[in-house]
């Protein structure tokens, strides 16, 4: 299959390393609205300036967008979808109504086929969702993030006055975890589920006290949790915060039995060195699943519920029955 | 939709339950080719004889097949899926291509569809090495079980001449899952992923270290493990084992990145109080999804791998886009 990539900030590089370890894939090119020329492009393909994509109507297979969810994939999806067929990781969980309408729309007057919200939440964790859900109806569902990186946290951190970069940690509570994991269906709190770590480098000089009051009361983002801030040196910040990892764990504990008499736990769970790059792979794993359902004459918008397992996999129905089954 | 049930074993039994507990559920009626008098029948739903199946050839929308995979599913999927929409828990992994081959043939020619090898493993384990693999290509894959009983050593320990009971259960090394779970990816040797705990009432004057010699010795069973036999009374193994607990995990370690750098670790794990009434729940959860295939037009044999999960579901694709993704 031949593969577009729209965007290349931290998710386009790690679809251009995913893409080119894909055996049946091929990268034909870098779509950017910088100056084409500005790109460092680790693979050599060709980059080229996003008003070139009409010229590349027919040419790709699949076109993978790696904007962000909050101003480009509501525009770019839609627009796109007429052209080509299109995978995103638009994550706005509360938007996705919206965006799938316009999306669909879209793509089913072209004929083309869209999938949104690929990744692993919204993604692989939705899945596991449905999946745990269907099987256990007399249960509850616990999503826990970390300890991972939360980009959108370390963002809000840097627009305050004083600082001069940050990185915040998402981490569950384990005590948490574990009363989920032992089977109990606990009532927790936004407080006690998860804890929010700060790593802070401050401008010289800057009132510290002021920036931690401002990252602690912070709302929707810190003001409900409970937040540690620690003022770092930037060579600190580097050393020890220059990666992306991320994780975290989808439980669902139900009962089964004509008196709810056995306890039953689902749990599915991600430790990521990298956060983009995984992400990356599902979206690359969504773009094989979605060549194959457009050659079958599928199109309109799509989730990853809408998904069969076996159109993820490089492998044969047969093979997958024969050795993965 | 309307539910039969062919066979009432643990798994019957656990498939009633669960048609019981689902809201969009009827059972009209279980199967047995025992006296149908002389079943004791939880939820007091009709019994019937197997051969009055013929009769219900219209009034099921799919029949749950709860035979054993050794004899039993190979000659009763294939023959029923001639007249019903049909789900089986065919676990001889080897065993697939032909067991698929035959009922596909069967289904293809009736028009029915017929899900083969539902439940956990082959089921939501196959599911999950699937998803994992075609995300992370680069990788390996790991599957433990339990601690859980498995039925069939149990079996197999009860042949043995001066065993009145026994009850075995499989448990997963914990040095190999932390070293797996750790983001490594070692070569394991049967013996270095599970060991077996066997719990055994034996006759008044046997000759216990006969017993337990022929149990370590015996091929395929228990000879590639350490093994430990234990003696007990009666009492105790109904007091202390007398529960069908299983469970396991899939975990799939691999790396992404230009050299390799990240370790990406994905794990799927169960902890399961009843396995048959889990396994069972599995099951009406996919006869969902075959009964809404089969009213879209889709017949011939499928397994876990071809279901979308959308199809699970009883909420609706709306619901489950704005609630669970």
């Amino acid at each position: 299959m031949k593969i577009g990539i729209y965007g290349y900030g931290n998710l386009g590089r790690g679809v251009e390393c995913a893409v080119c370890h894909a055996a049946d894939a091929e990268l034909v090119g870098i779509f950017t609205r910088r100056d084409p020329a500005s790109l460092q492009v680790k693979s050599g393909v060709p980059v080229y300036a996003a008003e070139e994509l009409p010229n590349f109507k027919d040419k790709l297979d699949v076109l993978i967008l790696c904007g962000g969810s909050a101003t480009d994939l509501p525009v770019m999806t839609p627009a796109l979808a007429a052209d080509f067929n299109v995978v995103d990781s638009f994550d706005t969980h509360a938007a996705v109504p919206t965006h799938f309408a316009a999306v669909d729309a879209a793509a089913e007057k072209s004929g083309h086929i869209a999938l949104i919200s690929a990744g692993w939440d919204p993604g692989l964790f939705s899945i596991n969702r449905l999946y745990a859900a269907a099987v256990l109806p007399d249960g509850a569902d616990y999503t826990f993030w970390g300890r991972g990186v939360s980009q959108g946290h370390s963002d809000a951190i840097r627009r305050i006055d004083g600082v001069v970069d940050a990185r915040q940690y998402t981490v569950p509570v384990a005590a948490a975890l574990e009363a989920v994991r032992g089977g109990e269906q606990p009532v927790l709190s936004t407080r006690e589920k998860h804890t929010r770590e700060c790593y802070v480098v401050a401008e010289e000089g800057a009132d510290r006290a002021r920036i931690e009051r401002e990252i602690k009361e912070m709302p929707n983002y810190f003001a409900d949790y409970d937040t540690t801030v620690t003022f770092v040196t930037a060579e600190e910040l580097a050393r020890e915060h220059g990666g992306l990892p991320h994780g975290g764990a989808v439980i669902r504990t139900g009962v089964t039995g004509w008196d709810g008499e056995h306890r039953q736990v689902i749990e599915y769970g991600l430790k990521l060195d990298s956060n983009p790059e995984f992400t990356a792979s599902v979206l690359v794993a969504y773009a094989r699943a979605i060549h194959r359902m457009h050659g079958r004459g599928v199109c309109g918008c799509k989730t990853v519920f809408d998904v069969a397992p076996v159109d993820l996999s490089p492998l044969s129905p047969e093979e997958l029955r024969a050795h993965i089954l």
